[in-house]
């Protein structure tokens, strides 16, 4: 049985931010939208189908969860979830808060344009407020 | 309590496969991908995590059976799944199956050229794979 190892783009395009039941949630270093990804701490899984029942359900609900809590913090126009995997095949998924006329609505974000870093101070802010409402 | 009415949208955009416990099952006018959509029958739905805990589970299910089976019959090399609605705000969930070199890879489908129709017949076939994996 193999061990779980984050892959590497994963690792360098995002900060971790804490670890839920099954998944690390990890904060996209891009401050063009406030984007998280959930990565189930599971060896080999590329399709969320891969998992066993159990594991689905806990990604469920860790996802929606923290889609809710994305929703409070950002009071977001639309939520968008995805997990595509076309470029890094290790399954996460993408929770991210979208608002009318922000970088290519109402189209999607993966693929667009270049990213935008934080600034160590609106990072830690907005990763305080998530924690808050995670918690609540 | 509202009773549940599809999107107009959503309507012209694809055609009823079938109902499932939850969702309809509805295959998109746009043969460039093998593209997919569950459709939950709740009423005023817009984000998964406004449906109950139990929709949540089923939505898992039903979303992760039609994605095996999508990935059984079309031998895709990645399943794409994606609840976007920044267009269409009823909820629904996108399931795609991607290869490479498809229309716009490894980017993602949405918003991305024109739709290409199916002739009737390889429609139907389609569908009948689609129906017996499902089934399976």
């Amino acid at each position: 049985m193999s061990v779980f190892e984050l892959d590497e783009r994963l690792a360098r395009d995002s900060d971790l931010i804490t670890v839920l039941g099954l998944c690390q949630l990890r904060l996209l270093k891009d401050s063009r939208w406030p984007w998280l990804m959930l990565v189930p701490q599971r060896a080999g899984m590329s399709e969320v189908f891969e998992l066993t029942p159990l594991d689905q359900a806990l990604l469920t609900f860790e996802t929606n969860s923290v889609a809710a809590a994305l929703k409070t913090v950002t009071g977001a126009t639309k939520i968008n979830v995805g997990a595509l995997g076309n470029i890094v095949r290790q399954l996460h998924v993408h929770v991210v808060a979208r608002f009318e006329g922000d970088p290519n609505w109402p189209g999607p974000i993966w693929g667009f344009g270049k990213p935008e870093p934080y600034d160590d101070g609106s990072r830690q802010i907005f990763i305080n407020k998530l924690a808050e409402a995670l918690s609540s």
